[in-house]
Formats: structure tokens, C-alpha cells, sequence
């Protein structure tokens, strides 16, 4: 249980506890690859001391990458990238009554801050993300993340498989 | 000259000083009501404390209303909000390069944090919100405005009345 | 109960009751600050007249602000803020069917008239930014105001410490 | 010269004297078809009492058809609609830097209140639906509105021929 | 009844039957008003010729308007201005699937085929800018539709009153 | 059943099994016109060698045109264009929680590397645009689609009388 | 000169001759791989009998592919596409002016009608899939066309080279 | 001169050597903190293999971060990505013509495929986004950054400071 017990490398923060259906995914992706996380309701609006605090802090606690999942005007992962030097993955928040607005907010920041930008509630595309950076000076997760790359291909070209073996009708009723 | 000798009450903030063509049009509008302001560089992105301090300490020092201008994923408006309960304005700014970004990045604030978005590259219009909300309590400020409304109309049917007198052809040579 | 027996602070204006459900939290907001306020049924285009009237009388009325809200092509913010000279909020009413407009309609104004724009069915930030505005010149409502901030900071804190003490997957099932 | 001694079917009205250049187009239009008309300014905004009062009186002063030119968030075209009962045709007037607010404005009105939306800075479109709708009760002005149809194939045919006997390349040359 | 026994002065034509729900609702506009009609099924795409032969033949029929709805890349509104002199009114058809193609569709025609555009799925105000034009020149419908202005006015003055005499609250629930 | 035993002339690939619900029904369609075809699971992000093996053996194995569907950032269509010199067809994909990017993906492509995009979800679409091309050089498939085109239009004939003879309060019901 | 000595197998029309310049890069395409074209002008909404008279000809006269190209409410390649059974490539014209109607009006036809959209102003991409087309059944064109792709690879390859050997700030300066 | 002669850390690729003007800002930013970079023509489409191959063989190079610009319908960034287990930062590429295609493309990646994208034309962002992920275990590099960000706040804050001593009139004429 990477949770609790072990120095976090990846923060997984969110605007509201309200979007941990959709940022939880960055947390059972990196449980995956065995990467120590934490999982922290950081708002911007609502505690913007507290995400100073938190963005400040980051380095210094041993993260090496923050998630920051945010929906609407979504101040949180432009701000936390701000704050930090780490680097800042964003993760805009999309539901069915929002526009566009969150991907707006993180995607057009001044060139002097970095901050890349995922797809819309893709928290565990951000998780691989940070997965990848974290391989960079680390075999043993390299080995990892090429496994996981294969089993995806294994998987998609097994379907292609069972699509021409069963005819896609067949397929389509069976799946 | 309003800008330096007395108390403030409006702030005009903006993210960086290429944005001061733009938001030196509300300067000018609160001049010519004699309401006094500051205009100040506050980057959120690149002076975050700075931001926080001028936000935090803006009602003592005796600000009234905030008027904050930025471009891209602008997070000065709603941070600003964030860490004041005076009313803040925002005014997207759009250059030619940009999409919509700015306007997005304010317009879908969480429900706690009240954030009033004005025009695109509308810092005019945000300053005579500012003086509609300083008039709730100041009479003479008040009646200005009324002239201002006042004048407003005039100039708009006297150039119903020039059209008329004069042709629609000649007067669109002539102006 | 703050709706029928004073003299109205705040006016909330809708332009179809079909929009009450809404609006009405901007009402809820207000009762729960003491600020009184009138919710009124207003068409910019079924009763032009009617609102012509309310919006010229709001100010000798006490009305302090008013919060219009409309769907659609939406031009009950736009031209009561052109018949009053108090500050006006403008609330787009946003349904499933609905595309952008009553947005559009109201956040590109002529600079001569200020309009400022809440979020899509932000009724209940609209009432937040008009407390802001009274607790401008009312010390009791903006120490309201300053625990309302206090208590929204507390319960975002609150749950990050939920988060931490029980875990990210118990916090999800259990809320 | 139909501009001012004639009692106008159709009244030309926009928003602003800057938006003259475009609404213009709708005047030749109906001077070449001999239709009486008038151009005025009117502004929803600055001047909502003369807006009302143009558009309550627009039918006992003879007029048919108006047609409203506005750009930004357009009210003057559904507002109008709303004050009388003559049809009413809408030309968003869009800009350089504009958005497509005006179109907004316009295409969402609620059902009571039919207005009909041309194309942006189309009022030489909007000038020709009102000779069709005149035309239903004028079989002089039908007549020459088939003949301006007949020319216009014409001319469009005689393009193609002029492709087909000079070839694509001197004719992009000599065009 | 009268869709099948009298001249029709309104065509109210659908690209495809399954349209048929949204632009029914023109038809019954139209029957309150007591205006005669035809509804017809003309796909500009499935039935290209029959589309070319109603519209050409429209104004000897007696049709004085056209109401057209389509969805998708919508043609049939603008192809039936193309090949008639009668107003045309397209409504573009939106459904949930859609995005804004039926209106794009239909907004933005050449200068020299007008074509006005109602709102999405607007058969209903379509119906009514027939009734304005038809008005023109008939002053029973035209009385028709003065009574039609008031009785809406009145519906929304009734709404605001009971809002009034009941609280917001209970005129919620029980409405 | 053309599927498994003929050598296909038609590929059609998907990024992903879960878009087989979509392109299934361009192989419904190649079924009714009696054109052979494959339907295989091709991913350009999980299986980039094998989408590359694709799209270079697919004319030596005697496929005639590729019709390509996938959503979200779709690469598949355009890369296997860039793979091969047979005609390709991209169909984006769009689900409820989709904006418009697999269009977007495909329907700007380099000059060089043309790529036709078909509707979104167009599967069926993209199958008639095949059986067109293929047709240039079979008179039998070629005679197959004129009647396919003569019975779509005969159905759409055929609704507009049943409206006529029943009426469309009628049709509405029974349709 | 291809253009009018022989029977044409691609025919290149437009809506206006001001799409000339546009239309143009599909005829010198053509010309470069000896395919035999034909210009037209031929307007869907000025001049429908003729556009309804080419497209039901254009099978007999010997041509297999028709390219169309318009502007703002595109109805001439969907128009097309209807009154022929040959492979029709929309080729939307997008000027500074625009917006995105005529992608718009030609990417949503319904299901029984296909048309294949090229990129905005893509008329050579259209060319070169019209090739790609008359290559599935002409040896020479088609190894005109792998010739074509391999002189585009050389192409990029060497500018690659050309940045090695020189630097890229060198590059810069002499391309 | 980091350009030739040492590993290179970060690969700059782009689709045409017409990105070059905006992807060498990339290239300046990495020289200004001695990060070793390489410059590359890669185009999806019209080199797919060469675009496998430099992907496949980046991290066996020494490469460690890979910035991929393309614009239209851009493709490398995410093929890129599906051929490496490097982080790749796309940086879509937008020109005056150009809609939002290129951002589009890159940002709905699926979840197995991790990209991280950057601001339009924000090749300077990328560059330091590569900074940061690469400080991460240099912490020379880690110190530059720093510092990087600090004078980056040492400017906001004088230019401030200009502001408040001119005046903003004087600060707008001399600036």
C-alpha cells in the first residue's frame, strides 16, 4: 500500500474532492508500477495558502512530479507550476454540463512557466507520464513501463485476432 | 493627478507591462470621474507572492475594487479573488495571436469565489463598473455618472440627427 | 424572511419563471447573508415595457444591485444594465439544449455599459459578488462575508485531512 | 433619390454610425430596386428610449420591414423585435477583432419572438429578403427582382464561359 | 382543418420525416392563426429534382413563404432560395448528436440569395415571422397577432404576479 | 458471407474494438452491394510496426481503398495514408464525451498526403463513397448503386406521400 | 495543355470565379501527372439548373472524379454529390473573412449521400486523391504517383541533411 | 556550441523544416542552460519510417526528452510518443490560417499513450519544461533554474517598480 508509509515521488492533487472519481485513476495507475504517491484536496480558490504552501514545499518533501487535476477556470495546475520547479502535468477536468474551460485555463500559460497539459480527466495518461519521467533514472521502472507497452500491444493485437477468427459479428454480440 | 498623491480606491492590476495599452483605458476612465487608483504589474504566474501580498493586503491599504487584466491562461483575475473579498473584474485580454483562452480562463470560477468578467480587452467598461459600485455611496460620484449616461445619449441622437440632415453618403464621407 | 417584508437590496430578474430554478439559488445565497432582495419575473422581450420600468425605477426603489438572468439569446442583463445606472450581474442560463449564446449575448457589451458576467447558472456566485459589493459600506456583512470565506476554507481542509486519514479509496466509497 | 421624400418601407437601423460602411450596403440595394427606405441610428444601449419608441411607432409611420444591423452583444435586433410586430431582420456586424457574438445574440431568441438572422455583415442579403417579402404584394418590384435574378445567372454563366474560351490561366491573369 | 383543403400560403417542407417532430410545430402555430399550409417531405440530397420542382413551382401554387428544416450539412434551405423568389425560412435541426452544422449551413449564403435563419429547431418562431409577413397585408391577422403580443405579455406579468403573492418558493414546487 | 472467404477489396480498420459498434456498419453496407472486404483492429498508438505492416502490404494484397475510423487525437486515418497510395477515407469517431478532435485530427492534413474525411460516425458514408469509387471501373456494382440511389429516392417520395394522404398529425403518431 | 483537347477525367468547379486562385493548385496537379481536367464555373445558388445539368452529365462525359470548391454555405459539393453517382471531393474555401461554414456545411451530409472533405483551401490534396483513385486502375498514373511520394521523402530527407551540415540557425538565415 | 558535438540530451523534431522559425526557440532556451539538443526534420507523413526509426532509436542515443512540433492536422507528436517510452512534449504549431487543428490533434490522446502538451507555438515552454523534468537529477542544472526563475521575477517586480516611479503615461511612451 503505496499510500501512506513511503516518501511520496508523485503528488496527485485535485481542486475538490469532488474530482477524486476521475484523479483516482493517476493513483491506480502508479500503484501499478509500485511509483509512492499521495492523494491531496488542494483548492486554489477555496486554500490558495495552502497550495503556496503545498507548491512550495514539494521539492523539499522529495516529489519529483505533481498531477494536478482542476474543472471550470482551473487555476490549480498553472499555479502550482508557479510555485515549483518540479515539473507540473495538468489534467483539466471535463464533465457533462462543463465547455471547455479547464483545458483554456492550463493550455495557453506564459512561456516562462511551463506546463504540459493532458487530455481532458485524463488522470492516468498523467500517471504514465510521470511514469516515463520517473524511468529516466530508473531501470527497474524502465523495465516496467517497456512491459506495460507490450502487454497493450499484445492486448490490441489479440482482438484483431479474435475479430478475424470470429468474424466481427460474432465479436460485437461477444463483447 | 490621481495616480500618485492620494489613497486608492480602485486597483488596476495586470500580468505584465505589455498589457498596459490596454488596461491604461480604465486609468483613464477613473481619471476623468476623479476616482483614485493605481495601476500596478502583478504577475501571477511569475510573482505569485507578490500576488498573494498585494490581494491580501488590498482593503487595508484601502482599495474598494480590484480591475485585474491578463492574457493567455489568466489565473491574476480569480487568484485576486481568491485572496480578497473585494469585488474583482476581470479583463480577458485578446490580441490578435490568441483564442479565447483569457475569457475562458475566468468565466467558469467555482460557485464560492465570485469572479465578474468584463469584454475582452474591455478595461474601459470595468472601470465604469467600478465607478456604478463606488456611486452606491457616493453622491456626487453618482451624479456624474448620470451626466456621463447623459452625454452618452446625446452623442448617439445627435449622430441620428447628422445622418438624417445630411444623407447617409455624405456623412460617411465626412466621418 | 428576508422576501416580502423589507425594502429590497438586491433584485433578482429572470426573464421566463422556467429559470427560477436557477436563479432562486442567488435567493437562497442572500437569506442565508441577511440581505434582502425581491425575485421577479422580467422579459426583455415578451414585456419590454415591464422591464423598461423595473430597471428605471430600481435605483429610487433602494435596489442596491441587480443579478438578470436569462438563457438564449439573452438581453435582459444587457439592456437592464442599459436603464439603470446601478451595477448589474448577469447570470447565462445554460441548458442541455442549449449552445453558448446566452454567454455571447452578454459579455461583449459596448464599452459605454458596463455588464458583468457570472459563470453559465452561476446565480449563486452572482449573490456572493453582490455581497461583496454591499459589504463594501456594511462592516456586519463583511465580517459575514470574511466567515463565509473561513468556513468554505475549513471544509476544503477538512476533506484533504479526510483524504489522508482514511485513504483515498474508503473516501471515495464512503462520500 | 428615395432617402428622404418618400414615406420608407424599410427602416435601416444599426447600433452605431460605425457600422454605417456595412449597412450601407442594404441602402444601394433597395435605392436600386427603388424601394423606399431610411437609415437612422439607434442604439439599444445608449439610447434604449429612442430604440422603444422607433420601434413601437415603426408600422403607423408606414414602414414594412426593418432590418438591424449591431455588432458585439447585439440587443438591438431582438429588441426591436420584441417592440413591434413588423418583421424584423437581423445583420450581426462583425469586425476584425470581433468573436461571433453579434451572430449569438441574435440566433436564440425565445419562440414568441421570431427575428430572422442574415449573415454576418450581410445587409445586402438582408435588403434583398426584404424585396422578396415586398414583392409578395408588388408585382412590379417581383418583376424587377427576377430580372436581378435572371442577371445574376447570367453573369455567373458567362464567367464559366469566359473560363472555357480563354482557359483557366489568362483568365486569372486578366480577373 | 387546414392542411388539406384550401390553397396553402405556407410550405413547411423537411429533408427527411424524422424531422417531422420539430417542424410539426410550425404547422401548429399556423393553425392558430388560421394561415393555410402544406407539409411536405423534400430531401435537397435523396430527391434533388422533386426539391427543384417544389420550389420553382411554389409561387404559382400560391405559397407566399417557406418554412425549411434540415439538419446536418443542411441544403435544402438554401437551395430552395436559390430556385425560388419567395422568402425562404430555414430552420437548421439540432439534435443531441449534432453539432452546429445545420446552422452554419444556412448562415453565412451569398450576398445575392438571401435566406434568413430562425433559431435551432425554431419551427415554432418560424412560423411566426410567416404570420408578421403575411400580416403585411392582412389586417384581420395582423389584429390576430397584436392579440397574440398581448396574451403573451400578459402570460408573463400573471407569472411575475404569482411569484409575488406566493413566495418564490412555493411557486417553485408547485409549478 | 463476404468476410472471411474473398480476397477484400475494402479495409476497414479501427484504432480500437470498442469503435467496431460504429465501423460495423460499413461492412453491413459492402455486404448489401456485394464487396468483399476485411474488418481489422489496426491501432496507431499501441501497435504503430503493425499499423505500418498494414497500410504498406494493403495493395499488394489487393485492397482497393482503406476506410480508417478512430477518435479522440486520430492518427490512424491520416498515418495509413502516409503508408500507402490507395484512396483513403477517415471517419472520426465522436462518443457523447467526445469533442470535435478526431475530426480535427484528420481534416488537416499536408497537401501532399491527401486523406478524404468522411462524417463523424460516417462508417456508412465511408462504405458508399467506396462502392462509388469501385463502380468507376464495374459496370454491375456501378448498376447496383443506381438502384440503391433510385430506391432511396423512391422511400423519401414515398414518405412525403404517406404524410400527404394521412396528414402529419397522423404520420406523426403512427411513424 | 490537357485543359481543352481531351475528353476530361476530373472535373474542377467552384462556385465563383473568386475561387479561381483556390481551385487552380487542383489543375496544375493534374497537369503535372497528365490526368485531363476540365475548369467550371458553376454555382449552386445562382445558377442551380446548371449545376443540376453538369453533375447528371458528368458520368456520360466521361468524367470519374469531380472536385468542388465553395465558400461560406457550401451547398455545391453536397448539391453534387446528390445529382451524380461519381466519387465528389469538397473542397471547403476558407478566406480571412470566414469562419468555418463551409467545412462545416459539406462534413455532415446524411448517411445515403457520401462526400469526402478535403482541408479548407485543400485543392491540391484533392488533386492528388483524384489521382490516387484513377491510379487503382492505371499502371502509369500509378507509378507516376509512387514516384511522386518517393521525390517528397527525398525532399524532406535532404532538408533534414541540409540542417545537420549547416546548422540550423545557418538554415534559418539562407531558406 | 551544444549543437554538434556532444550527445544530445533533448531532441527537437519537427514535420517541416518550415517550423524551424518557431521550434529554434526551443533550441535557444536549451543552449541558454548548456542542455545539449539536437534539431531534426521529421515528418509523419511524408517520412513515416524515418520518423519510426529516429523514434525507436532515441533513447539507445542518449536522448532523454524529445519536443515534437507539427501543426494542421499534427501527427509526429503523438506518433513519436507511440514509438518511444521517452517523454515527448508536443508543441502544436499554429499559423495565422490555421484553425485549432494542431492542438486538437495532439490532445485526446488515448490513455495508454501519454503526450504532454504545451502551448500553441510554445516551443520555448517545452524547452523548459525539458529543464525541469531533466533538473530532476542535475542539480546544476537544478541551481540555473533557480536562478532562471528568480531574475524572471526580479523583472515583474521592476518593471513594477518603473510603473509606480513614472507614472503609467510615461512608462507607456518610453516603453
Amino acid at each position: 500500500m503505496g499510500e501512506a508509509t513511503q516518501v511520496p515521488h508523485v503528488g496527485i492533487i485535485m481542486g475538490s474532492d469532488s474530482d477524486l472519481d476521475v484523479m483516482s485513476k493517476a493513483a491506480e495507475i502508479l500503484e501499478r508500477f509500485g511509483v509512492t504517491y499521495e492523494v491531496r484536496i488542494v483548492s486554489a480558490h477555496r486554500t490558495p495558502a495552502w497550495m503556496s504552501e503545498y507548491a512550495r514545499s514539494a521539492e523539499e518533501r522529495g516529489l519529483k512530479v505533481i498531477i494536478a487535476g482542476a474543472g471550470g477556470s482551473a487555476h490549480l495546475p498553472g499555479m502550482t507550476a508557479s510555485e515549483t520547479t518540479l515539473p507540473v502535468l495538468a489534467v483539466p477536468i471535463k464533465r457533462g454540463y462543463h465547455g471547455d474551460e479547464a483545458r483554456q485555463s492550463s493550455i495557453a500559460m506564459p512561456s516562462g512557466i511551463p506546463l504540459a497539459v493532458m487530455p481532458n480527466n485524463g488522470a492516468d495518461g498523467a500517471a504514465l507520464m510521470a511514469v516515463r519521467i520517473l524511468s529516466l533514472f530508473n531501470s527497474d521502472l524502465h523495465q516496467q513501463y517497456q512491459n506495460f507497452v507490450s502487454s497493450m500491444q499484445e492486448e490490441s493485437m489479440s482482438k484483431d485476432t479474435a475479430v478475424q477468427q470470429n468474424g466481427w459479428r460474432n465479436y460485437l454480440q461477444n463483447n
